[in-house]
């Protein structure tokens, strides 16, 4: 294993360091000064090659995504990202794959000061597994939980792209060298909603990161805040690269349920409404209003061919 | 993946309930109140099936074990347990072998007063990948960095047991029924050291736990210390189900290089030794001491065949 080793050394001069980590990489535990009247927020996603990304994937997009997809975590609870651990498995310690993985790995780490404080490497099937931690105060989380009827529904951009990025990913569809670089820009380095997750501690009742497409994510925040909801199709906020590579009807289907945006949808009040786009605009974020939390526990999809009405999944255990 | 999120709901309900937990299982991120004046100590380990444990083991030891090994990380530094999360990576959901891992998991996360606070489930080559999450006041973390020449070096039990055990588990070797129960127990359901590790927080002056053997463990410290060690080998801790199976020599090198044992090794200024040695009685704890922390950079085994100087591997990397 003494090549395993050599890489978590290699992965330890790489990262930077924060004043409130005590003990970093190399002991048997990192030690992490928390700061007060703060709660620490965690989450913890596992990367599998094959199933979360395609094998031909580049060693730099994965560790950007791995990375991404965390932070993303964060950015729907509305905390500050402060500390990362990986759990790294591959089938052997290829030094050029492992130098662009850690690039696109620490550049992301770097750009929202983020230090890696631990980790573990071991021999097997490509899978990476990364927990990341951050800060907020109690009152702020942004839970699935709060969301009331008469909230507007937003999200923050563009929704879709990296479904149709994974079907050019994966050989199924071709289109123009431009759009082909958006479409996959938008399905391997997904830009985590971290400032304006930050920004929502003080408008939105909920939230939530899109990973598993809008109807899923949303149907979670509706369970949990026992409420229903009306999303007008044609507000949902849909690229010109996605629209014009594919029919309406696809380019819907992909924005409802292909996932993997890491757009965040979150709710609020329509009295917070104004002083909220008077704050996104202050920061030149631009966000979607797609319709409104409803009393009755039903998700209504309005202006899709006729108005349809989607049960939720409140059966799914 | 509507399988895996049954089962995620399965530990759900599995797990304890913790005052200090604001928020576990199933939003963005889990909300975690930390106890003023403490660090938070945090450990992550991957263990691969067939790498760190035969395909042969039982779904429970399996689960027993992933989290025993984190819980060795937390005893070697003297933190008090308080949560963990759990990415679990397998080929298919298997209701059998879900009821059994986690029942392995959960009988010693209830030992020790852990909740599960998070996780995620995958499909992919089995792999469990668990973050363990304690406490520890900053002066009374137990570092690799403290040892002292002169220092009494201590293990906490018998050695080279597990490795023993593999040889069992892989087939390699037959022995009585009854060795062959304890074998299999020390190498799947390792005991970790927590309790000893709490008291160790007023004595010892550094701390590991013996996952990969005690040269290349205690090494650890020596480098991290920048120190060496004379070993006696004649009072390295054997049991007897591991003498009267193997030769002398065979015993001492599985005790010295097998790993997987989850014993401490730590190190007591001398002046420190017979205040430890009553406290350890009066807790029923029985540890051995092994030699002692030397000047000169070079860790020497006495008594095993002729004297053999062993040089320090400070060129690892």
């Amino acid at each position: 294993m003494k090549e395993f080793a050599i890489i978590e050394h290699y992965f330890k001069q790489k990262t930077l360091s924060r004043p409130d980590v005590t003990l970093g990489i190399g002991d048997d535990c990192a030690l992490l000064n928390m700061p007060q009247h703060q709660l620490l927020a965690l989450s913890i996603d596992t990367l599998v090659e094959g199933l979360h990304f395609p094998v031909t994937t580049s060693a730099y997009d994965i560790g950007y995504k791995s990375l991404a997809v965390n932070l993303s975590d964060l950015a729907a609870m509305g905390a500050e990202p402060a500390w990362f651990t990986l759990a790294l498995t591959m089938p052997k310690a290829d030094e050029n794959w492992l130098q662009e993985f850690s690039q696109g790995l620490f550049q992301l780490a770097q750009e929202y000061n983020l230090q890696l404080i631990g980790g573990d490497t071991t021999r097997g099937p490509l899978t990476i597994t990364i927990q990341i931690h951050g800060f907020i105060p109690e009152k702020h989380a942004l839970r699935r939980s709060g969301a009331k009827a008469g909230d507007r529904i937003y999200v923050s951009g563009f929704l879709g792209d990296a479904g149709l990025g994974l079907q050019i990913a994966l050989g199924k569809i071709k289109v123009k060298a431009d759009d082909e670089a958006y479409l996959l820009q938008r399905l391997n380095r997904p830009n985590p909603r971290v400032k304006l997750g930050l920004l929502l501690r003080n408008f939105a009742t909920s939230a939530i990161d899109i990973s598993d497409g809008l109807l899923a994510d949303l149907e979670h925040i509706l369970i949990a805040s026992e409420v229903g909801a009306t999303i007008r199709t044609l507000l949902i906020p849909l690229s010109d690269e996605l629209k014009r590579n594919t029919s309406a009807d696809e380019a819907l289907h992909l924005a409802l349920t292909a996932g993997d945006d890491y757009e965040l949808c979150f709710t609020v009040p329509s009295e917070k409404e104004e002083e909220l786009l008077t704050a996104l605009k202050k920061e030149n974020i631009t966000c979607y209003c797609i319709g409104e939390i409803t009393q009755e526990n039903v998700l209504v999809l309005q202006d899709y061919k006729n108005d349809l009405s989607v049960k939720l999944g409140f059966e799914q255990f």
